[in-house]
């Protein structure tokens, strides 16, 4: 599992006076960084091997401005050439929000899925699942 | 159903060349105020009467800077304190991407869910359900 | 003067119940698209020919959730290679924002400022000043 | 001066390949959180104490995707109600961009500016200005 601590920011709050839900999102998306190191380890958009099939938020309890996130990620599932990454928003002891990504190793420029490479499953298993 | 009509902002780019997809709940969000208004009419936060419990949204083809996008909002699914709301995202004759978000009616100052008034449901049926 | 009507979107609020400030940049951005045309009609990022020096933005009043924002947009100052865009965000019969994007006519392959075309001079001075 | 570090987001860069210059007053605006809290300690939003008047910020150099940033802020001029927070972001040895923030000490109940307090005032020279 990884732990990416954020600060929520102020214009990420909305006028019920709580984060807006939509901020959820972009903050699983920059706390799934680390996997896609795994996949293009420079981050050169260039060589980007991954689409985005579908995403998943659920949401528990409000997000509130003023303490820190802690966002958990790991890898919940392992297709052939897709995998789902699942997340979680905790603020001090409470789970607010949660969530599953299903990505897809893609190649761009053949515009097809495929197989997720033996190395990178290796690493699936050493560093995202416990 | 409910149709809006945005242009994509260049901001809502990524470095992958196209839209980046955390805006697509962004406009679905920004779609649902019809549905906001049933509740709300006057849209005043302090008024608010819904929740949102879970999205997912399905990314079918790439959304493309520099044309407009259409974004159709259904009511999919009647319960009895929850619904769902059904959007999709389509640029020229593509339908790029789809979601459901589960709203509840909900009191803020008893913090419990209620049952969707009859009046609203009568609404539903008028304008949201073809 | 180019103008683009805009509806605001709940995500846009912050929790002092209003628009947060940092959108109107963003508002602004997208309403000087037209002027992103003159430089790349197709507006292809690969052939992208403008780059942002400076903005400037001025918050007169709130901006609030609920009503369409009138964005009204010319060329207020012609430089050599660069240039100036003025802005304002209107709503209802009040100004609540104004601001000056100073934008750059950029060779991103030799990565040095260029004199501006004649060809978009006379565009500028057709559509963009009145 | 304050430092803060901050990573960006993937839905942060735009389709030139870069981060979108509007992000640069979102995190500007995150980073003058100390300064909230001068006024708001708790950052109840009920309690709310400033207005935002005016931003400039500078475009010195891209900002990348991938590597962190470092928000520098301190304050720069001290009025009668009203101040100037400039603040830098830097990326490894280089100053990405640069702005100013004018905030007003603000009483939201009476709708006019009042003079900064002097115990905050004694905190801006202990903790903002070197």
């Amino acid at each position: 599992m990884i732990i990416e601590v954020i600060k929520p920011r102020f214009c990420e709050t909305d006028a019920l006076g709580h984060i807006n839900n939509t901020r959820v999102a972009q903050w699983f998306e920059g706390a799934r960084e680390p996997i896609f190191k795994l996949f293009t380890p420079d981050l050169d958009v260039n060589k980007w091997k991954l689409i985005l099939a579908k995403t998943v938020v659920e949401f528990h309890l409000e997000l509130k401005y003023g303490s820190d996130i802690e966002i958990k990620t790991s890898i919940s599932r392992i297709g052939n050439s897709s995998f789902d990454v699942y997340q979680e928003a905790w603020q001090g002891s409470k789970k607010c929000a949660s969530g599953t990504a299903v990505m897809v190793h893609y190649n761009y420029e053949q515009e097809k899925a495929e197989p997720i490479p033996e190395l990178i499953l290796q690493n699936f298993n050493e560093h995202f699942i416990s």
